[in-house]
């Protein structure tokens, strides 16, 4: 027998189904255009689906009588994979680079409370070598009644930091409304990890001709931010930054647990780069630093941190950003570890 | 001393705090219209603040030098719980009801994949004595290529069942941009799981005049769907269900693990109506009725079951829909439980 | 080809598998007697291993080269598996039984404190129609500065609670060296959660002559239960009753949550009794009752709470017993569920 | 008011709670000789209890009417506190150290599984400059019909290799009635992570006089390690080494979750010293030096990483031990990284 594909799909029949039962799933694929590959036995009959991956992921086929499991063998993701493009991929955004041997050092305020911090931070982060500065404008609050971002106000305070420092800019965007806006001003548009699963929002940056700084979900697997990816990349954009920021476990000593294995599982599956957010991961200021050095260490293509002249006055996640003074001594230790690892600040 | 007010929140300072950080802290608190409580020790100063909820949430005080541990001793959440308002919220819609006695029996398709599956659901579901239709227009799905519902084309197959039946109808937004299509057709909106931390959708349906399905997000705490519920509200909009449809956990038998303990922590703390989804949660037809009877003996407010004509050739989730034949007897098995804990199909 | 078995393992070669690598693999899989079907392919070629489980589970194909995944087709569990036995398994100790249709009603103090309180709330449960008497005598305490039970002493306490009641009585083991005191008092022994994947205990109790109740551990997936419960079947005691108590998760609310479907699919895969434990589960009394008509509702075969004659005092778990006082109507609400469910105490 | 001592709990009164109900719990916490500072309020009360800290939580206050909330507020464990012991503990066998600046590189098979394997990685990590011997006697398996380990053969076999190489010995405890065998044998003691809440066990090695390794639980928290060491520590034996080595996430890629967070926790919290295990964490080859490189950055006093002479013939866990040949470069590239943080191999 001639077998022109590999399965993209194996469907093991449970024990008790019967002919008719195998012959229903085999139909079915066989209308779908896909080719149905038996494996008949004792116990539990395994049938082989070879075709194209749409289709068969279309296909209801775990609601079939007699199938018991439907166990994917290809990756659910395509353009974002490194089986497509084995190169990483280098991002740019007004000549800063991040990817590849680039490594990209992302420093600013959670959110921007006014003009003084926003300029003293983007000053303090220019002069110790960051490559990018973020800034808040629209913040995703678990409580309504706590401080929500400046929204278009901050939009044109950090355009004016970026035009003193020459870093292009980082923020977010929360809703489809705000699209352009955000893109108007911004360099790379960030997707916080509370919006990795807003399907419509992602659709919409797929379209924006700017670089997505993607966060993982806080309970998301790493195939799920992949997915997300894919959103983006099969609308037509294919800049996407990925960023491990923490995921909820059981711990309490830490705002979230920082999954450092993801850097090197991410590198493994797909060419785009990723970075890591040590500042809500860790949730405390005395963690960032290892934190930051530990993503260096595992690989990753950058670090974005959270620094404010006083934290103690932040609005927002003071216990977690970097006082602006101390930014220089953070960056040169970062730059240490990145030169061992053959990096450079992109 | 005269203590006025009770303390909103508990500062615990580090054992090796010093004076005058303790003092800085209280000084905050003044500044902001706060009473502080100090209660000095030899290891530990304890800091009461007694003042405005709001304005002590947007202090900053875990940014404080000497600062161990901020606690919040009252609930985040006000406008949606039992202590404002200790009677039941009864929600309506055409007609039927949720809430205290009344037991909402809601059902229909995942989607609404064409006319006839629709209707003919929608017809078995109103037979057999269901309150209220559901059905998916717009589908959130993990993967770009894959179904995502018909649109608004399923808006008018749905209003067309409405019609037939006069059941009231049940389905979901998405996209703040689809907020008007939505509002007028449906009858109640639902807010998908993965959409409980869109805060730009909350606040959208907490300004709509219809009442709210919000589900409980994948991995969200029962507090935080509160805080959800809170942000609709606190928009105006009071009428809002909650729904208990299953959380992430490590086990892996059923899709999701159903909380049941969520219904009576959820009746307790809140006026809200709180329904179960045991299809989503299960992810196998052959749990849904053990989850719905379960759901029923634990208190809840009604259950929300999908149904389909014939599942094993639906376009989503056909492992878990019930057939449309078998759904009489589900529906007279779940009133049989009603009965004895002393409710109704509202 | 005569393929005379069902495939016990999948192995899926990674797309960049050299034939070479996938000979290895064929080749390792025939030295040890087992039978490989090969399915190749242009993306995964893909090799069903047909032959004996254990043989199987012992070769190291994951290390392979080449190999990309190794999928287990068949359960790793089989003395415990309704396959094996159809029919339920009814558990009997000193004439009351757990399983089929007799529900089991286990109830009393969390620990043994002292002879009165001991016996007071055996009198008390006996006498609402509890079927079974628990009390612990050894205590799993997290911390080593709390109270970790009157060990031997309780023993004899309990005993003597037995003989003025009648109810057998489950206690917990903890030590493989307590085995001979507890078995020889105990005519239930429970394994606590925490020792769920403590092989040693397991092995022990699978060679004593009394039922045996095992908890889930806190994490524990329903497959490692199973595996837990194989680990005693395979020593030659088959009387083991499961025990759902709530898994750890990100809700703080209650102190575990209860898994309800937990139930529904341990019925279907094993012929073992289930029950549900509440108490721990709720770790608030206000709780109990909603969980406990839960498992009912969802085909529990009997529960197992906690009780006191004044749990203000108890010196362990004080906020989640109920009440001596008030177990008689906790009982007639279950009794009067478990009518409506076929199930009569047992 | 002199108050001589800070609160160990804080007791939150519900909003509800009437007079009588404070003055009751005031009247239990005077009763047990601690003080009690309450602070009334509008909406809940609050009583600071100063006291011995095993006393109070021994009092079972949440039991107690009108009780809402019980705080504690010094951390319950002082033995293993850097507070008690500001400065770090180094741990010595057969004049290998770990802790202060002395990492530990510790590294062997995953299970002694004949002479030859074992004699051969033991001469390759010892080559290598590894600073400790790891070999497994008696191994956790999930399933009864897997390989269990070779039990006093292996002990025999591992005393071999340490007079063959000097290098010290590390070796699991499984069951307590093993522990004179092990004890006789091993040069630390390791605890496994499925045994970390046996508490029995835990008291036992506190009475050895080895050093013991021990692992964190599968989804134990930081403050349940630190936990189960001030079993060990209270019984009399201080030389404890602290073990992360993955969690339980939602995340599949991975085998577990390496929290490499926990590193900078711990160090912090405690003055014992803290490793990391890669090997177990990754589950996957591939994934074990960027981990262990992460251990390195992030401040950790060592590693235990498994080696085999051929991965893919090992008995247990193949996919994750390194292949003996490629550990030099491995030890380089952590002998390089370690030179950077100011450590070397101890």
């Amino acid at each position: 027998m001639a077998v022109t594909g590999s399965p993209e799909l194996l469907i093991v029949m449970s024990a008790h189904a019967t002919g008719d039962e195998v012959d229903d799933v085999v139909a079915r694929l066989e209308e779908a255009g896909a080719h149905a590959h038996v494996t008949p036995g004792r116990e539990a009959t395994v049938i082989g689906a070879i075709g194209e991956r749409e289709l068969l992921a279309a296909l209801p086929l775990e609601g079939f009588p007699g199938v018991d499991q439907v166990l994917p063998i290809l990756k659910p993701y395509k353009l974002v994979s490194r089986e497509l493009r084995p190169d990483p991929t280098v991002i740019e955004a007004r000549g800063r680079r991040i990817g590849d041997h680039y490594f990209g050092l992302i420093a600013g305020p959670c959110t921007v409370e006014h003009r003084t911090q926003t300029l003293e931070t983007a000053r303090a982060v220019a002069a110790s070598g960051a490559s990018m500065l973020r800034g808040g404008a629209f913040k995703p609050r678990t409580s309504p009644y706590t401080f929500q971002g400046l929204g278009e106000e901050a939009l044109t305070i950090l355009a004016e930091a970026r035009e003193e420092t020459g870093l292009p800019l980082v923020t977010e965007l929360m809703d489809p409304r705000h699209v352009e806006a955000v893109v108007d001003t911004a360099d790379v548009i960030q997707i916080g990890a509370r919006n990795m699963s807003n399907f419509s929002l992602l659709a919409e940056v797929g379209r924006a001709r700017k670089p997505v700084l993607l966060k993982r979900g806080l309970s998301a697997t790493l195939e799920e931010l992949l997915m997300a990816a894919e959103y983006v990349v099969k609308e037509g954009n294919s800049r996407v930054i990925l960023c491990e920021r923490g995921i909820k476990t059981f711990e309490t000593a830490m705002r979230f647990t920082l999954d450092i294995g993801a850097v090197p599982v991410l590198k493994q599956e797909t060419h785009l780069p990723v970075i890591v957010d040590p500042s809500h991961a860790a949730g405390r200021r005395d963690l960032v630093l290892p934190l930051a050095r530990a993503a260096v260490a595992a690989g990753a293509d950058g670090i974005i941190v959270e620094v404010h002249p006083a934290p103690e006055e932040a609005l927002c996640d003071g216990p977690q950003q970097i006082p602006a003074a101390e930014f220089e001594d953070f960056a040169s230790e970062i730059r240490a570890l990145c030169s061992l690892m053959g990096r450079v600040i992109g």
